[in-house]
């Protein structure tokens, strides 16, 4: 399997698409998902090319997890949740859509389901959430 | 949160409780699920008390991703999958049910959807799941 340079990802890296950024780092990049299944779902990448982890190297993995681990917690602190689920998808059959390796990070409420997936979220609110998550990681 | 040391998985790694193995190193040790959501579904753990993402080191969360890229690849191509899954619950609200890290590794078949969660897998099928994956992981 190839790395295609244009996928959205590739291109939310060159800034050639827009972005709710949240985090980044020299390594990795972290940002809200437009089609968010659950408040403050955001997503985790490397900047170095990979498909996902099937092709990752071990330098991509060790800081791309780390960043996942500092985003579960302030997404969990900002959006005042009592759990994260995190979900990571290879290839089509696996539920990978954009063939960049990510991360996805949930914060998750006692007895509430994610929304189903493919709805594009409300501007506004992924705006405010991503506002409470920077909050959080700068606090 | 705090550890507790009478978790599952703490005695599947003291082997006070029974376990099908199919891969350890100095840092990690990955077993198959008994309630398999689809055939080949294991599970990846650090030898080290953790609770979950949230509390995990560095060196925990390194060693760990980088054990669940090799069994990922390995079950893919044990179970001839043309996928994967990985998820990784945290707290009861994030879906955890056995509060020492791990992550799910679920090979995925093109239009095959995982079973309900909770039910107990056939124990030859596993084994011989756990069989196929071992040769995978020498070959």
């Amino acid at each position: 399997m190839t790395y295609d340079p244009d996928n959205i990802f590739a291109k939310i890296l060159r800034d050639e698409i827009p972005s709710t950024r949240v985090y980044e780092d020299d390594e990795t990049l972290a940002f809200m998902d437009i089609m968010p299944r659950v408040d403050g779902h955001l997503l985790v990448i490397p900047k170095t090319p990979c498909r996902n982890l099937l092709d990752a190297t071990p330098e991509q993995l060790s800081a791309v997890i780390a960043t996942t681990q500092k985003l579960a917690k302030a997404a969990q602190k900002a959006m005042e949740a009592q759990g994260v689920t995190i979900q990571q998808f290879n290839e089509a059959a696996g539920g990978q859509e954009v063939f960049h390796l990510h991360f996805h990070v949930l914060p998750r409420h006692e007895g509430v389901k994610p929304r189903a997936p493919g709805q594009m979220g409300d501007k506004d609110a992924i705006a405010a959430h991503a506002e409470a998550i920077r909050a959080a990681l700068a606090g």
